[in-house]
């Protein structure tokens, strides 16, 4: 089958379309996909440009191509709704619909889920995330009193990415904290987690998953050795399990998936909304 | 006007019911919200028990709170379906649009937009994350012939946070150099950048807002000082026009803008798609 042409299309920084059309696009797994971004396109004239580029492709190929679009102007949306294609306008039929149910007017305005004007959650998601910097893999000890949730594992278990997820994504405050087997060290928790208990996580990961992952940073290393990785998992489980610390198999789970589930199931209070 | 309730249902991560519903309501920057979280709904229990939250919620009211839906299992989508709420489904109309379109049957997957099935692009973003935390503020240098983008800017313009988005959402290696005035350090290009040329990119900023945000870090400082940031700030737009670098002010641009217009006007390619 040929490649089929997709095109996500806004006023603002097309992070929505993106998003969405990927979600829905990963139902059609057996498409062969062209993505083409066209992001920022707010006056007529880039409007236009787009949709001579869409006409042009269109009429090369003889299909249309889907437009995934997010735009709020309504000038610039009539617009693109010229082209020769199968246009999925993703905001403008739900706009009515919570329009007409709270009899209340849309006050169209581009680019404001992903600005900074009236963002008020914004400021809060770049603290968090250097909070999160400032106390990665062991630093800032001082700062856990801070912390929203503290995340505990060995190294190179996905804490680093989770935190950043957490922070960049909900305004969580997230520090972590790594165990290594390096000098022998004892699995228990050190006083100043202790003082942080209720918000301590753990993530766990199968031993020959860490194993690959730590083969690809220090290949031949006793430290990527499938022996000790085994060894420091078991030593971490023993810690979680004996201290009746919550944790989650990282191994099968995207860096989003662990996020969600830790903010559920510790139910935190998400900044980003 | 009461607080209006909106709840997220999924039975993924909810994220793009999320960030779609997100965007949908800054529309309505009026009404007041209660915003609801419910993901992992992936069994019809679990669904009921929503069911019966939402029916409840909504006979205490007396009014109809909003769902914004991404369900794929059909049962489980006509069980949220019976609630009594207005029920925006985000993918129903859509996906039967594509099926129409493509004449392919969707293949019903729940998580696939983001979990690690599927995901070709899922590691590459991890390890695009880790390259950002070995590169990050002038660490790394011998890392830099694999950068697809080096941010230059001076400490606190936003380089971090920009990286850390490119390198999660989009797939970028992306490496940043800090300029200070700390030492006197006179602001030109180290071979190391000048190799690269072709890959830098500047980030400039207010000085107030420099000034402001210097000043949460480290009050009173000389560091943190307005003429110390405008001062900074002068060389650095030099050091930019001299060099004939792109830039772009991050004053009143969000990472997200900012990440966005950095790939479009780059040429940058997306790993994330």
């Amino acid at each position: 089958m040929p490649l089929k042409t997709v095109f996500f299309i806004s006023d603002g920084t097309g992070i929505t379309a993106a998003s969405m059309g990927h979600s829905l696009l990963t139902q059609f797994p057996d498409i062969q996909l062209s993505k083409q971004f066209r992001p920022f396109i707010d006056t007529l004239e880039k409007a236009r440009t787009v949709v001579n580029e869409i006409n042009a492709l269109s009429q090369r190929t003889r299909e249309k191509p889907i437009l995934f679009t997010t735009i709020v102007d309504s000038t610039i949306r009539e617009e693109i709704g010229r082209s020769q294609a199968v246009v999925l306008d993703l905001f403008h039929g739900f706009i009515q619909q919570l329009s007409k149910h709270w009899h209340t007017e849309a006050n169209p305005y581009i680019g404001r889920a992903h600005g900074l004007e009236d963002n008020p959650t914004y400021n809060v998601r770049i603290d968090a995330l250097n909070y999160t910097l400032s106390t990665d893999d062991g630093l800032g000890y001082q700062l856990y009193p801070e912390a929203d949730v503290i995340l505990i594992g060995v190294s190179r278990s996905g804490k680093t990415p989770t935190c950043l997820y957490l922070a960049m994504h909900f305004g969580i405050y997230a520090a972590n904290y790594a165990y290594t087997d390096d000098d022998g060290q004892y699995f228990e928790l050190l006083p100043e987690l202790k003082a942080q208990r209720s918000k301590l996580f753990g993530l766990v990961i199968s031993p020959e998953h860490l194993h690959e992952i730590r083969t690809k940073r220090k290949p031949n290393t006793e430290y990527a050795s499938l022996a000790r990785c085994q060894q420091e998992l078991k030593m971490m489980r023993d810690l979680l399990t004996r201290e009746k610390i919550p944790f989650i198999d990282a191994t099968v789970r995207s860096v989003e998936e662990i996020s969600t589930t830790i903010v559920t199931q510790m139910g935190l209070i998400r900044r980003d909304v």
